[in-house]
Formats: C-alpha cells, sequence, structure tokens
C-alpha cells in the first residue's frame, strides 16, 4: 500500500510535532497495519520529559508510543495466519529467536531485541506500522482496539503476577497506583485473588482502584501504611505483594508489612535507578525480590482473559486523546496526574 | 546425671568468663549430651563486640554458641532414637510444631523459636547440654563431634545453595569467603557444580577458598571484580551467586556480573541493616534476590553429605582452642581475621 | 454437654440404621459441634455398596460421613479462636504433628492420621461431634453450613487444581462429571481459568456442569471424545487436564487429547485399583501424572473463595435429604445416578 | 571437501550393509564432520531387530545411529564458534525455533524435529556428517570422542534426573542398568545423591552398576526388590525413582518401594507401549509420575561434567566395534546382553 503517513515525533524535551513519512511496506513475514489506539505509557512520558531512560538517550526527531493495535490492511506473503480487516494487538518487541534467552523461553530478555520506542528503535505514535506478522494477535469479536492497545501494559501485570507466584488464597498489596499498578491489580483479580489492598498517595487513583476491584485502599500520605496493612490482615500480614512506585519508602513499607517467607515483586523504577532497603529485617523473613523485565508468551491469555469479561480493560482509561492533539495528551499526561491515571491516543 | 558444669559466660563486651551451673536435666522427650566441640560463629563474635544484633541484647551473664555437637550421656523416658553413647550434632532452633510457619515445614520462621545464643536464650559454651531428642542427630561412625559441630554452619550453605536454585552445570559467584561463603563453596560443589568463583579482599581466605575447591578467586581489592568474572565466564556472566559478605559493594558487583535472569542469593546481614544497590539494572536484567534465614531440613543431609566424603568439613577450621582458652578464642577470632577463618571451641 | 445423641449407622452391605450413643464430650484442644449438615461423599456410597475399600474393611456398626459443618456448642479449655454458637466447616482429618510429611508441611500423606469415616475410624452421620478446634473453620456470616459442608469436596478440587499446576490461560480437560469433577470445576473456574471442557457419559452431568460454567461438555457415549478435545482446541490439544472417573478409557482419552509436556492429575480411583495406559505415547508427549490424595493448607482458602462468591458451592448439590431418611439418601445416591449428582443430609 | 564416504546401511531386519555416497556439502550455518565413534542405541538395536518403532518404520537401504561425535573438517560460510580441527559432539535432532515449543524453550518437543535415525530421517553410520553449527558442541582437550559420542546417551540420564528432581540428599533407585539406567546413575553422582540402588535381572549389568558407583544392587530375579528396597532405605521407601526396564513389574516394584509424595520417572519405553500400573496404590501415597523424552539444553553441561571428572563416561562402554565389522557389532548387541552393556563404533 504506497502513499504517504502522518507521524508524531518528540522534537526535544517537552515539545511534540508532526511529520510525513512513507507507509511502511510489509517484509514477507510482515502485516501492514493502520492503527488505531496507542496508549501512553510512563516510559513515554520519561523520554518526553527527559529526554532518556539510563543509557538510551532519545534522537530527535524520536516516534513514542508502543501500546498499538489496529486494523491488518497488507499480509506479506509467507503470513497465513491474518488477513486484512484483521484487528489485532502488537506486541512491541521483535526478538532474534537464536540466542540463548530466545532458546530457553525467555525471549524478553534477548540482548537484541527490536522495542519499539526504546531509542534508537522508533515507536508508532503513527497512522501505520508493518511488524511481524507472529506479533500480531487478532482480537475477537468482543475486544476492540482500544482494548487491544492496553494489552500491552495489561501484559505487565500478568507477567509480574505469575512470575510473583500469585494464586487463590493469598492477600496481596500494591505499593503504586498507576498504570502498572491497576494492570496488577486487573490481573491479580483474574487469577482469583479476593484480597488486594492498593497503596498510593494520590486519591483519584486510589478511587480508580477501589472501582476496578480493589478489596481495600491506603493513602500513604494520610495513613500508616505497614500498621495499615497489618490491621487489614489481621496482623497476618501480605502474602504477597508489587512494588510499582519505585520509591524506597514503599518498598520498605512492603518489607515491614509482608508475612515471613513471601515474595515482593519489584516492578517499579525508582528515579535514580537505586534502591535502599532494610536487608537485615529483609533476611529475618526470608523474603524473597523478583524483579520483572516487561512479559514473556502472554499476549494470547490476556486477550482472551479481556474476551472473557475476567478483565474491566477499558476501566483503567482515564482520557483519549486525539492524535491531532499529541502535544496536549503529552502535557497533561505529564502535569494532571491529580486526575489522569492512563491515557490513550486514538488514532483514527 | 546429677552434678555441676563449667560454663563460659559473655561477662560483658569483650570480656568472657566462667560460671558453675548444675548439669540440666533432660525433659521426657530430651536427651542430655556432653558437648566436645562447639563452633564460633561471627554472630556470636559480633554479640561478643557489640553486645547486640538488631532488637537482640546481650544480658550478661550470657553464654554464647549455637554450634554444638558431643556424645549422648542420658536420654529421656519418650526417646527411643538415641541411647547413651551416641555421638550426636545438635541442631540449635526449637520450634512451636503449630504455626503456620511450622504446619507449611518453613520451621524456620517459626516466630517462637527458641535458638541457642539468641538472646535472650542462652548458647552452649559449657560441658552439658540438655535438648530436644529430634533435633539430636546421630553421626555415622566416620563423622567426628568436631565436623559434628561444623555441620550447623553447613546446614545455612546447603539452605542457601538449595533455596536459591543451585544445580549442576551452573557457573556461581561467592563474594565473600568467610566461614559462611566457604560452606556455600562445600555445598555447591556436594551438589555438582564445578565452576565456582570466589571473591574476598583477604588472600587468606583466598586460599582457603582455593584449597576448598573453588575453580577461581578474586581478590577484590587488586582486581575488577565485575571485569574478572565476565572474562572467567567468556563475557556470559554467573548463573547464579552469593552475597555473603553483606555490602553494597559486592551486591552491586554481582548485579552487574549475573547473568539475565539469574538468581542473587543474599546470605550475609551488613553492618546497620540496610542494603543499597542499582534496582533498575536489576529490573532489566530481570534478576531475583532471595534471602535466606538459617536452615531446614538440612542436618541429615547434610551429615550424610560429610559422610559420604562429598564436602571436605574440618577443611574449614583453621583454628581450635581449648575450652579454658575462651577468653582468647573469642579474642583472636575477632582480631585476627587475617589468618583466622574458623575457630572451633574444644570442649572436653 | 451431657446426654444422648442420634447416630446413623451402616449395619452391613446396603442397610442403614440409627443407634443412640453419649454426646462427646470434647477434649482441652477440641470443640463440640451440633452438626447441621453432611455431604454424601463417593467413598461412603463405594463403603455402602460393597463395605470395603482397598485395605479398608468395615465392621458394622459403622458411622459413614466425612463432609461436616454445624454450629459450635461447647469449646475445651485450651481453645480461643471460636466460642459457641460460631458456624463452622470441619476438615476431617487428624495429623499425627511430628512425622516428617506433617513437619514438611504435607500433613495429608501423614501415615497416622485419622480421618472420618475411614474404617476404622467413624464417621459423623450424628447429630454431634467433637474435633480438634484447629480443624474447625469458622464459616463468614454469607456462608451456610450447607455450603460449610461441601467445603471437604471442594478443597479436593483446589488441591487439584493447585499441584497439577493449573493457570490463567490454560484450556483444561475434566473427565468425570460427579462430584469431584465439578468442584475440580468450580476450582479452576475460581483460579481464573476460562476454557474447561468436561466430560462424562451422563446427560444430566453433563448439563449441570454447563449450568457450572463449563465452556464446553463432551458426551463420551455419543461423541468421539479425543477428537471433539482437539476441535475445540484448534488442533492444540488441552494444556492440563483431569481425570476423576477412573477408567482406562477415560486416561487414554487425555494422553490423546493432551498437548505435549502438559500435566495429566489422576484424582479418580478405578474400580479395581488398576489402570492401563498408552504409556509409549504419554513418553512421546512428555506427559507428566500428578496423583492426588485429598488435600493439605486448603480449607481457609475455599471458605473465602465461597465467600467472596467465586464459586457456586451450592451449585452442584442435586438432593438434600433428611437425616430421617438415611436409608433411601443412600440408596437413592447409589441407584438413581441419572439425575442425582450430589446429595447432603440435613442433619437438623 | 568432494569425494565419497562409506555408508553403512540396514538392508532389512538383521541386515547391515555398505554403500558408498557421496560426501555431503554442508550449508552455510553447518559443519561438516569426520566421524570419529558412533554409539549403539537400544533404538537402533529395535530398528534392527523389526524394522519399526510405534509409526516409525524402516525403509532400506536405512543409515542407523544418532549417538556422533568427530572432527570438524569443513565449515559453512556463517559459522563462526568452529574451525577445521575441533573435536564435537553432536545432538542429532535439528528443531524448527519457531512453533510454541521452541519459542517456550522446550525444544524437544518440537513437532518438526529432524532427529538422525528416526524414518525416515537417516542416522550417521557413515565417515562423514554435514550438521547445523549450533548442534556441535566442542570438545575440550580431555574429552576425547568416543566419549563425545556418548555424550548424547548421558544427556538423557542428566534430562531425566532434572526434569524428575534430583538432589543431594535423595535416596534413589533405578529399575534397569542397561545404558540409559547406567547414564542415569551417572547423572545422579554427579549431582550429588549418594545413596542410588539399582535394579536388573542380569547379573553382569548390576556390576557394571556397582563399578560405576551404585550403592547397592538387587538382582530381581533372586531377591524380592521391594523388600530389598524397604530393608535398604530403613523402612522409608526411596525419595525419587527411575524406570528404565519399561515393564509393569519394575512400575509397579517403585510404586511399592517409593516414599509417599515422591518422583517416579518413565524413561523406558514398554515392548507394546503400554503400562498397567497400580494407580489405587500410586494415588494413596500421592505420587507423580514423569514421563520424559529425550533432552534440551544439556549437551554444555554434559560435556562439562566429563570434563570435570564428575562422570566416569567411558566407564559405561563395554564393547568397541571396528565400522567394517557392523554386521557383527549389531549382532553381538542383540543377541549377547549377558556380557554387552553398551557398544560403540569405531568409525576412523
Amino acid at each position: 500500500m504506497e502513499g504517504k503517513m502522518k507521524v508524531a515525533v518528540m522534537e526535544g524535551i517537552g515539545k511534540m510535532g508532526y511529520l510525513e513519512r512513507d507507509i511502511p511496506v510489509p517484509e514477507d513475514d510482515e502485516v501492514l497495519v493502520k492503527l488505531e489506539y496507542v496508549g501512553i505509557c510512563g516510559s513515554d512520558l520519561h523520554y518526553y520529559e527527559t529526554g532518556r531512560m539510563g543509557d538510551c538517550i532519545v534522537e530527535p526527531p524520536f516516534v513514542l508510543g508502543h501500546e498499538p493495535a489496529g486494523v491488518v490492511v497488507e499480509t506479506g506473503k509467507n503470513v497465513t495466519h491474518l488477513k486484512p480487516g484483521d484487528r489485532v494487538a502488537l506486541e512491541p518487541g521483535k526478538t532474534c529467536g537464536h540466542c540463548e534467552f530466545c532458546r530457553q523461553g525467555k525471549y524478553n530478555l534477548c540482548p537484541d531485541v527490536i522495542f519499539f520506542a526504546t531509542p534508537p528503535v522508533n515507536g508508532v505514535f503513527q497512522e501505520y506500522a508493518a511488524h511481524e506478522a507472529g506479533l500480531c494477535f487478532k482480537l475477537p469479536d468482543n475486544v476492540d482496539t482500544m482494548e487491544g492497545a492496553l494489552i500491552e501494559p495489561l501484559a505487565v501485570g500478568f507477567h509480574a503476577a505469575i512470575e510473583g507466584g500469585a494464586r487463590i488464597g493469598q492477600t496481596a498489596v500494591i505499593t503504586g497506583a498507576g498504570c502498572i499498578g491497576l494492570v496488577t491489580l486487573l490481573a491479580l483479580k483474574a487469577m482469583g485473588l479476593t484480597n488486594i489492598i492498593v497503596v498510593d498517595i494520590m486519591q483519584n487513583r486510589l478511587e480508580k482502584a477501589l472501582e476496578l476491584g480493589a478489596t481495600a485502599v491506603i493513602n500513604g500520605k494520610e495513613q500508616d501504611t505497614v500498621q495499615e496493612i497489618l490491621r487489614l490482615t489481621g496482623g497476618r500480614g501480605c502474602d504477597i505483594s508489587f512494588e510499582t512506585a519505585g520509591t524506597n519508602i514503599t518498598t520498605e513499607q512492603l518489607i515491614r508489612a509482608s508475612r515471613k517467607g513471601s515474595n515482593i515483586v519489584l516492578v517499579g523504577y525508582s528515579s535514580d535507578g537505586m534502591l535502599m532497603m532494610p536487608s537485615g529485617l529483609a533476611l529475618d523473613k526470608e523474603l524473597t525480590f523478583k524483579t520483572i523485565f516487561r512479559y514473556r508468551h502472554i499476549y494470547p491469555m490476556a486477550i482472551d482473559a479481556v474476551a472473557r469479561g475476567k478483565v474491566n480493560l477499558k476501566g483503567i482509561v482515564t482520557n483519549v486523546f486525539d492524535f491531532d492533539d499529541i502535544q496536549h495528551a503529552m502535557d497533561a499526561s505529564v502535569k494532571e496526574k491529580a486526575t489522569i491515571v492512563k491515557s490513550v491516543v486514538k488514532i483514527c
């Protein structure tokens, strides 16, 4: 499909713009997707505000966005499982298939992964994307493309929940009720956990957590988080926890409020990449800290969970922006955290 | 068995003395053991130097020592599996048997454990001890009571190795070549690992590690530990690691030198109970940090490994002190770290 | 509480009667429970029809029934967590607490277990039972004692699902839609599985399975079970399966319909205690067969799942009989399998 | 490297012969290996005697042999980690890399695997083989090519031991002391197990097992296997077991002699592909049966274990035949089981 497409680019810190580029041509194993929705992730906002993350540095013009879904409009000649008109969610990382991690099934650790919107690889705030067909997952009729775009963060939540060893009967605590905290909540609920406590310091996020099914919420600004968790668990502490806020304080709270022998899943990055924790207490309790990185083998299951009504995925979205409005979308998402939890860009 | 026995007590920080006390009378489920050897643990030295560990505070006179072995001299009336003359290693923690941790098989996490030499519970630098028979493990003929005393630290090594998921084929790194680092080395070797790199800053300890079978050693003062591990592993990094030094530096070294997706077992306590680590890097690598606390269900297996010649347990001992010489034993163990790695007190 | 109570006894094969016995006196660690509902289990019916199971032989008069719930009427002096008036479900097996299995947390394997209605230990088709307080689990307000009685079979379903490694995203198959097949279905649904296929040869059971949320059912008499499973899974086969029918045919069907590398959980006993299977095919597929025996550490979680509305436990009950009608209850449950799936006896 | 090579072929049941064929030309990702040793596997003998295994039917002339090692003589242009002169062991199965099993790291379950000597794919009883370079593992200086050829069966032993959950401290039983039983013994010993009981009915095999380090052996013809295992384990039974004989009798013996809750690894195929077992007893004991198929991710570790002296791999070989003598090699291996345990063909 020849032609031009509109591409939103980061022109510099805090500055978005648009370019016109050729519509990409799919390779034999690829499909061309007309994008309908792309979510705005915390990492997009971080690049937008600071121009970098660790060693990944944005060179403008750079395309952000790695939570896409849309409609297949063209298929490469080797593609058999998709056809034009199919609506798909795009898993954003293309892996090598040959390294020891790929061979052992841990493809999320592939050192040669090509991942949307991770410099120098461009993202997909644009009208079309060509992508490996095996990474484009067909959406059932009752899952729309806005939900399709949100499969990406949901996959993080499921990966955290599964790798953390979550299972029915446990009492879980989640610190941080941003997008990742909320999708973790949704994943845990889908896996049968019925007792999930969410901690944050912003009231709008706590209300969102309650709306999505948290059993209880704690406002860390107003309440003693550790005492409150202990109170809510009859003194036992939590059986599993998920740290998505990326702070020393919340990590320490989880160490103090965890039952001996339990797992703490570290999901959130701290602002300076460092973490200080009371390790002596952790040792006394024989705690395990599992860090997680993205996800693997999750998309089909996550899509199924949405299709079956186990996950109210749209519930996390507080704001939908037009593609033409991307400067505002980014600025608002950065500044209005008291009201905005999760934004999605409607491409067309 | 009526009579008096000699008991070594900590009279204050840096000061040992002796008392005479009644020989204890075993309960129906207990045996009375005439002790032959008791090891000196790092925690004994810590109490001796500082008078406390976390919230556990020494009230003199206090008996240190929790690594005992000896000969059964009397048995309670319900005891059937031991008889006078049996040589035994004493597992030092008596647990409640009823709490959720005991019921789930994780008895090392029992909140009501009574553990030798953990204030306010006295230890066993003394001539006799009465102890639950089920915690007294008979030594085979070819395992002597000095080895019996060392089963306790060896159990820590095995627990760390097993909980950490060590298995044949992995390349392991151990930071810290004190007693716990060395017993971890011995445990890993017994489990079939053939590639074990040991890091320390004291040359005598590194030599001991080599003598006990380390594949390679790194002197962290003189070499770039991370680069050296990468060099020794052909750039892959280690598959599993054990942090026994309790420092930020060694923890960070392991995070940098670990292969993606691997486990780091945290065994060592830091001096202030806190740990600072590059969590962002850990997340990028999807590392897991397992802390461990003491051990569970290890004694029989550890004794068997010694009896079968899989573990050169005596090899870790650098100094044997007479019971009459306990002041010197403690002082030397604290001060002469350049030559002393592991001390044992010969009680009789 | 002194007095007499009515006890239903098996007087011989196919013959029930009643006796009057003293109301039991609770020990210090026990509570006395006035029973309200006791479920009829397949093993009760098996004893009733044949007088034995393996080496367990009924000596009349023998009391059947091991799925009880009721109201606490008296507490032993050491009991603190229960009080008269509390409604409780009784976990029917009292274990020794000392053997290696108890110590390792696998108390369901305790060789010295005392289990209701397993000869020579009597069951609880009677008005009162004294039972270890730690095995009496308080029911929340919204869980009634009929549901309380059914916690026992539900625990089998949860244990099978958990030990089998069930997790969200899998397609499961259950062969046999009797009580155990149905509680396994309920457990899997509670754990987030959305694709559960149930196989039986009795239409009423399949209808019950559909009513309780099976995604699809297969009548093994009328359909080719293997082909149908493959059709329903797009040729992939199932990811996990549960064999509750106890036949060679259903076991072979699961082996043929399983995806490579998957788990088959064997729950059902065959009539002669033997099983013939195509092991060569199982080896080619690297299948794992997990057998399960009763359950462990499940009651609190199962009660919570019912209380939270994750499990429609009453839905499995097709018939409630009066205590005075126990002969009919047993006879009907044996003979009218085309209409009766699960019976419960209302004691008072 | 142009030219002709000698190829041994099965011309019919019980009849070997030789053909001359072109030396294969390696693809870009392949290497050409001059073979030095190829082991004779039980499956080779089975094809030789019966012409088939399950649905795999030999069409003569067919090349048997899938346990090869030799010297690289040519490398495809994309090969960087090997060079002419390198001695290598060849992992015999080429997998697709794309199916769900390959993607999840379980490549041994790849439905599209191309495996030496599995009809219709020819094996390598021949002078040269071209093979995917990634499946050719370089041998260290102290591992010769006869050991290299034996890495294949050793990999089966390690896969069984690892998947079975073997670990130090366990008492293991192996039924069947043919090649696979013996390599399982070697693998278990390398993993630190010190108590390994081997059962067979042929005295020469039991002697070989003792020579290779079995703790005890049982002649199932002369002794009561179950009673003897119970006697040797002080009544406890074994903690893990490996069934390599493929018979109902040995499987039942393991079920009877297993400790409750333990794993039985099914490795051996029965002659008719069926297995009859006392499943009721297995359920009472909550046993797990793990079947295994070939191996995955084992070669590097197995080679390392041999190089480090943890495995006496040559010790399993009882007979070495010349390539020119292959008819005799096959006939003797089939008929003289009282003296031959494992044969290897020296190609050059």
